[in-house]
């Protein structure tokens, strides 16, 4: 049979102008396995982008891969719409069993198309359709995906612009801290949604991210996320968590949410859901809820079988009892330590995020994209994120062996006190 | 380690109520090869429905199987956000080598979240962004998916009820044929779009599918899409064809358009582009309207590298000479051939489709639904489309061996002489 | 006291370039009676365009306007605001009593805004508020005004482009005879209507204007009328139908629908409901459906007093019983027969209209605008309509003597005959 | 001739349920002089409400009457569309003269349908024209009236609640001291302009009222006002002030920002400019913006021919000289000291608004609501306002007499007096 080459040169002429991450991180990739990257020619790379927080357990984790390798070896389903299939079964009891029951939440789960757009869609539908109301309330900085739907709640202007038509029904707020830290951005919404003559109708749902993954990691404190809570239920508006980036362990715990003592009635799911990087998200929505018809949301994608089997191995393998979740919180000193050092380096920078979605902003956009280039030219894969993409976001995997998250903290550390002290150099 | 059992009461208990194949179909399916699926009893069943036109080369095609295993197996990336990686240079050279190139084709391909959806929504924006108007004509019956903005060129009423939002941005027209034979809806297209007081704003774009999957099999001829897509020069629209369903072969050929002398502007592909029945979905756009900026429209699951390893296969082995397309000639008369039979029991019946995407009209969703309900008894997933789910519908894998093809048909001619005589009696 | 002076460099230096109809009849006019216009200079002018129909009593009827000034006089209420006064209960009680009554309408009366376009917002909310549904159907070439809601109904793309953000909640589908007299456009409307898939949503209201004023004098047949009065009934939508110009009379009867055997739920009225020209608009509405609460709907200027002043008079002078229809159709036979005349001028003409709304399609703008410039400078005052202005208008006055309309005609005659032979030698 | 008795059942039975003010004033008024109403049984009422500030000057001012009536008796044009007229060059003039040159203002002046809202909806439009941008900036409590653009801008939910339809193409912000006196909005506008992930899109305008009439009485301050007009400009968005109810005179100065060192791109004016309450309306705009094409923005009624005379008179008599200016502040100090005395009467007053548009917040709805209705009883007519309608709202007309100043003052005070006493009764 046929092998077609691999000709880097195709991507120039073939793949649209919207492709991205390859212009900063040129490398032809071609092998992964835990927390490093291989390019073509067997370069190695620590990765601290783990898929935008998709690889939360590395990549290729041995005992996913042999359980994948086994179903497809086997003819196990790997397209099954939404039919019930004995993987999606086992998805769905260990997710009870280890996350939901736990808990305490009685959610029922929704596969929808796999992507946290399409996630962030059927909440907004839904939340619109359980309460008969259109307005959904969300927040400055907020990132909820790119198709019309999502992208009406999504901040990012770059994004927003792509839209091609007026963007509708939902509220803008400003996130905690907006302001500053003197200004209480929760009494805010509490007072336009108390006012009859505001402007601001009633919402379907208040709408947002705990720790704001592309709008710079501002991360909400457990306060302001109750109060945020109680408005929406004295409000009749319905609180809906996108946990698409700060879910499945990123956070610290399983969920970005849950030391916080609230209970969403709509939580998101995608990226690292899957546990190895494929396409796979759902929606978690409480029973008296769950009121899409059959096939209201529908989606060919809907339910991805492959991920499912991964899936499942991720969180029996990590989420069964509280071990991974102790580890979590020494990689999170490990990285803080870093970043604490790094934010030492640059007049005036500010550490971002929580649990192990962290960052420093740097003060600007070139001086991060400039970090950041220079730490990928020493084996470092790292991105930025923010209004200005001023902030240097770590989203490494959260099985980062301590050595190697020291290796990567170290190689980020050169990056910034060499760029640092090129800058001086160049304004002299 | 924990294995999770495969409790089918959890489906009752977790899943949410958007479930809806698996209500029809209500095995517990585990294993899949060609043309059959295999529930978790043993009880085999020949797939009329293959994933919705997903599986358009057959459950676990053993080449494509192989080479997952061995990506999988050698720590091949398994989710690459859109970096560039080995596997998908070799996909974009095979799908130029094979595809775009002797299509005469000078297309980008821009890979999208992994839905059709997603694909539609790009699409649409794209074309906003590219005329810098707002307007998009969609036809009735038409189906595009149910995030926001594919929703809104989306005709089905139910999926539209859930929207929750006023859909805008689409002008919605009758498709070839929609008033009967007699009447030149192309002619009324071109009418309005010429009357600067018709109400209808100048397009950005102009968007059907060539076979209305869901909207019940209504095949346009190659003289509408070509008048369609002269209009749409005319005027200034760029031409979208939305071949998700009908592409990968379904209509007899790579794309549904290929013989029609029409060059689209935009062509959304899913479904059965990665040949596997994986998430993939991509929008093919002519070099001078690809303008999105880098990721302006993103997402995490833009291009799926799992996907790309099967979709070359896909194409190298079913795409590279004419062999598989001659095959198809003659499972097209295989289906012809039952589906005459079919309809000459139901009075009144209809024959629709067009290559391999054919059914029969049989006058009312209730007929088809029992039609169907008893197939299924006797070993035969199939499914119905249609504004009132009317119509038969046979979406068999292309692959499907012709005694195999023929089995499924007679089991669905059984159930149809069957149904028919029952409700005869009844009525007496 | 100061006298501002009348100084026409004002209009060039102070007025807005929006202004329109000052462009092509450019006097200054200080005066008017009846059927005559006379400018600061003392030319008179045969006034055939009739404020675009609202001055179907033609100018300063001595009655109304000995009404008025004594009303004036003895310090009777301008401004009432929605006060209940002396003035509103007197054109309310002559309304009920000449013309609901006698016509067997039930219809509660809504004064809005003194505008058409306000009484269209007004009726598109009350039925998207009576029915819970946004959706509206409203047809090519209609016109009901320029704010934004009115302006989602409106046709005309000049006026859309002014809209600035994309219009929503409209459907529009061809008016009668759109497609041409052999094809059905309520069929077609039907089938939309009654295909759950059509991708047309179940409608608050059907809207039209029986003879389309603006869109080029197309008038509606009875039977397409009642035939989409019924298709509304069959599918929950109120019909809601736009008199704003073919009311009070300009058809040849009361209401433009009286005798097509139909009960609109809801009827605006503008332009000529005030008898003497002044701002006066309202809605009848169907008791069942008069929803709106206390001040829902507002505005300051709702209700005119010195306007119910003259419009009572008008009810009471002309409506009161049949000798004013009756020398209507004197009227009416008068115009056709000046229009039967000038369309053998004009190869390919086609007579356009209803009642005493009638004209000529001469086939361009261009030469529509010739001929109205050409009688325009032989002191008649006359203006086009239509998709591209192709069609020349009367609107006379329907108080214009017979003498008078003839007089006019044969301006307009003279018109059309030297535009014609000029253009004939011009093009030799 | 038939004269239709002026019957008050009529209004039960024929007028809509929409209908509002005389709900709480319930008489049937007949005329009117100065300051005073008369119902038709002769009493007399002082108008504290002068149609909601469209009667500034007073009910039927001697010297318009006069020159109305001359205008009417000596059949002057009633109707004119947007033709050329002398008393329109007259207005125009004045207005340049008088209004516009003064204040070193190069505004055009466009005549829209006779509607506040119909301003602010061509206003909207402009600015969304001339910029190319969709978004609009408007404030908690603004009120801008209701068709569906204007809709869109106001912020009271009892109104938006009649819309049917998603308002969208706004975003809406606190007013000046919405979150208390030491939150700055402002810098809260600033911020989310200029931050490029706030989800706020770049604005085509801001538009506010300096006092928010409807909406409490909420009263800018000059620095604010400054503020925001640097903002606008910094952000590229044009500056529209919304002066319908608090220009011509009410803030102080004909103008309400003219003291405030800002320059509006965009004026909208409606109620008392026409100086006799007959429906009118305009937008003043900035050369440079003047960019509607001929009738692009149209309607039947702009312009209200009767009205250009009143308006004239108006500001001959009222603004040629400081004089009637010189009297309003005397005025004001008399109404700011009634305030006062009432404000000492319910615990917890505070006093709002600016100039001669000034008001007491009782602290609820229902006690605002029995002062007015008490002071009905003993002879004036007054209204609230706010978001939950608990300011009591002062809108004589601007030439009331200051003894019937006094007088109607001494009403509302025993009105305040009587009812907190009651109160205090039943709450004991």
């Amino acid at each position: 049979m046929l092998t077609s080459p691999s000709d880097p040169t195709v991507f120039q002429r073939r793949e649209s102008e919207a492709r991205s991450y390859c212009r900063g991180f040129d490398a032809v990739f071609s092998q992964a396995a835990g927390s490093e990257l291989i390019d073509a020619d067997g370069n190695r790379y620590i990765d601290f982008l783990a898929g935008c927080s998709s690889l939360n357990y590395g990549h290729n984790d041995p005992d996913m891969k042999q359980a994948l390798i086994d179903h497809i070896a086997g003819d196990g389903i790997a397209h099954g719409l939404d039919l019930h299939t004995e993987v999606k079964a086992r998805f769905l009891t260990a997710f009870e069993t280890h996350i939901l029951k736990p808990r305490n939440m009685d959610h029922r789960v929704m596969f929808t198309g796999p992507t946290g757009a399409n996630a962030v869609e059927a909440a907004m539908k839904l939340a619109r359709k359980v309460t008969g109301r259109t307005n959904i309330v969300a927040f400055t900085n907020g990132f909820h995906g790119v198709t019309q739907g999502a992208l009406s709640a999504t901040g990012n202007g770059y994004h927003r612009g792509g839209a091609g038509i007026v963007l509708a029904g939902v509220t803008r707020l400003p996130f905690e801290g907006y302001m500053g830290s003197d200004i209480d951005t929760a009494l805010m919404l509490e007072k336009m949604l108390g006012d009859p003559s505001s402007g601001v109708e009633p919402p379907a749902a208040i709408m947002f991210e705990t720790i704001q993954g592309e709008g710079g990691l501002n991360a909400a404190s457990a306060e302001w996320v109750r109060r945020v809570a109680r408005i929406a239920k004295d409000h009749g508006a319905l609180l809906i968590i996108d946990d698409v980036q700060a879910g499945c362990g990123r956070a610290g715990s399983f969920f970005s949410f849950e030391d916080f003592g609230v209970m969403p009635d709509i939580v998101t799911m995608a990226k690292s859901i899957s546990g190895f990087g494929l396409p796979m998200a759902l929606m978690l929505v409480r029973p008296e809820h769950d009121k899409f018809g059959p096939a209201e949301h529908n989606g060919t994608f809907r339910g991805n079988t492959h991920a499912f089997v991964t899936a499942r191995i991720a969180i029996e393998k990590f989420w069964a009892d509280d071990s991974f979740q102790e580890q979590l919180k020494q990689k999170e000193r490990i990285i803080l330590s870093g970043l604490a050092a790094i934010s030492e380096m640059v007049p005036g920078a500010r550490l971002k995020g929580r649990g192990l979605m962290r960052g420093v902003d740097v003060g600007s956009g070139d001086l991060a994209a400039a970090i950041c280039r220079r730490a990928y030219d020493n084996g470092l894969v790292i991105e930025t994120s923010g209004p200005n993409d001023e902030v240097v976001k770590i989203l490494a995997p959260l099985t980062t062996p301590d050595t190697v998250l020291r290796k990567g903290l170290n190689i980020l550390m050169d990056a910034v006190r060499d760029t640092v002290t090129d800058m001086k150099f160049a304004a002299e």
